[in-house]
């Protein structure tokens, strides 16, 4: 099932050629989970937009056309995942942002994809060779330009592997290629910080709000091999595939403890708004 | 005066909404000047294109079908900018490409700018705040992801500016948002590595490869802000705007010595293919 795409909420298939998002990337996206005619999370996903649009100088999204175009595009679907994307729109040739941008809204919609396991079977993953480069300007958020992340995944075609897990150019763990990471280590829950590189995932934001509520402490720091290498339990995280427990690292070892992995994907669940 | 668009040899002013140059920046360009019907250095961007393609795995566009765009969307202007852009083309979401991928190759083209300054002037720069980011994989071809490029251009918009100087990550002279950098110091010409960021200009390598057929020898190697300080010319390439020598870096002072830059100039414009 492919669903609808609308452009500035009319039904196409098409963006001018001369759009900025595919001339130069600028622009941001949002990957989101509906169920039901909902979609999860949405606070999360607008509150990251939001931060983006400010941080690339791109005018935000009317809430109310978002909304409802998510709706037009999620009718006739039970539920699905719904792609949202916002570019500066159409301009000259050249760099500079136009002084009053334009910007282009994309909605679509398409079946949840076939989970490469069945949620209780524990992820495999591998280490991906590409380091993202480091710009504290474009980290956190969600913008156009995916080319390391398209390189990573182009790394492996191993269909047994799940996801690859990605180092900053200075050797730090930051993410996989669609997913944050999290780490259980002495006890605690670790999830690398996202300052210089690296996305701002919701599943990641929804995963720290539900432990903190709970009064689990989530620790955000810098994080290396060793720290996966040592700890007790893995899982990554997106607001597509929720969360879910790594068994198997290629290059490091195995995982068989998923306690608090479970705990916590039950309680995201749970209260997921 | 706006040129014709060629989407895959088709006159459009449309793209498919899930190419993957849109949604993920995952292709690249080339912008070309023309004059008297003919693309200048056309062989020079072929080969930077050839490599990008490379190193992205997208497949090669064909040259027939290059040259026979450009000289459509040429018809009937006597100069111009030609634009061409290549990316992987359409595929379901997600960052893998897909194993049989698709181009799409967009030629269009456009009035040559009127220039900011007549070019016996010297260009006015200014030192951006934004760094690049490190990726040796992605540093020196022409890729669609450049929102470092964008946020740099959006830091000023005093017309008396004519560029700005960007440095890396770790503090090296890169290039300028739309143009390559050289120096001369201690008598020779000097230019920025574009090891790990930057762009490869295809000015930048005709000033190299004239300089060399003239017996002069030009030195890539890195660079950091005193080397301007203390150097003798300065100057910037591109493709569009050609070999400008800069009069003022604002943070840093003035230059009114242009003897080899002018040299260089005219022995770049002399033998342009």
């Amino acid at each position: 099932v492919i669903g609808a795409r609308l452009v500035n909420g009319v039904e196409s298939a098409a963006v001018a050629a001369d759009d900025r998002g595919l001339q130069y990337g600028d622009g941001l996206f949002e990957t989101m989970l509906a169920s039901k005619g909902r979609i999860m999370h949405f606070e999360l996903h607008l509150a990251r937009l939001r931060e983006g649009c400010h941080r690339l100088g791109i005018p935000e999204p009317d809430r109310d056309l978002v909304e409802n175009d998510c709706e037009r595009v999620l009718a006739g679907l039970d539920g699905g995942i719904v792609k949202l994307v916002i570019t500066r729109g159409s301009g000259p040739r050249g760099y500079r942002p136009p002084e009053q941008a334009s910007a282009t809204r994309i909605v679509s919609s398409s079946a949840r994809p076939p989970p490469t396991r069945e949620p209780p079977e524990a992820l495999r993953l591998r280490i991906c060779e590409i380091r993202l480069g480091l710009n504290e300007r474009l980290a956190g958020i969600k913008h156009l330009n995916r080319l390391e992340q398209v390189l990573a995944c182009a790394e492996w075609n191993d269909p047994s592997i799940d996801e690859g897990l990605m180092f900053s150019a200075d050797g730090r763990l930051i993410c996989a290629t669609a997913a944050n990471v999290f780490l259980v280590s002495g006890g605690r829950l670790v999830t690398p910080a996202v300052r210089d590189c690296g996305v701002a995932g919701v599943m990641r934001q929804a995963v720290i709000n539900t432990c903190r509520a709970m009064g689990v402490d989530v620790v955000i720091r810098d994080l290396g091999l060793s720290d996966i290498k040592g700890c007790e339990e893995l899982f990554v995280t997106s607001a597509v595939r929720g969360v879910r427990p790594v068994g198997e690292v290629i290059e490091v070892g195995n995982w068989s403890v998923r306690e608090m992995t479970t705990m916590i994907r039950d309680k995201v669940q749970e209260t997921s708004p």
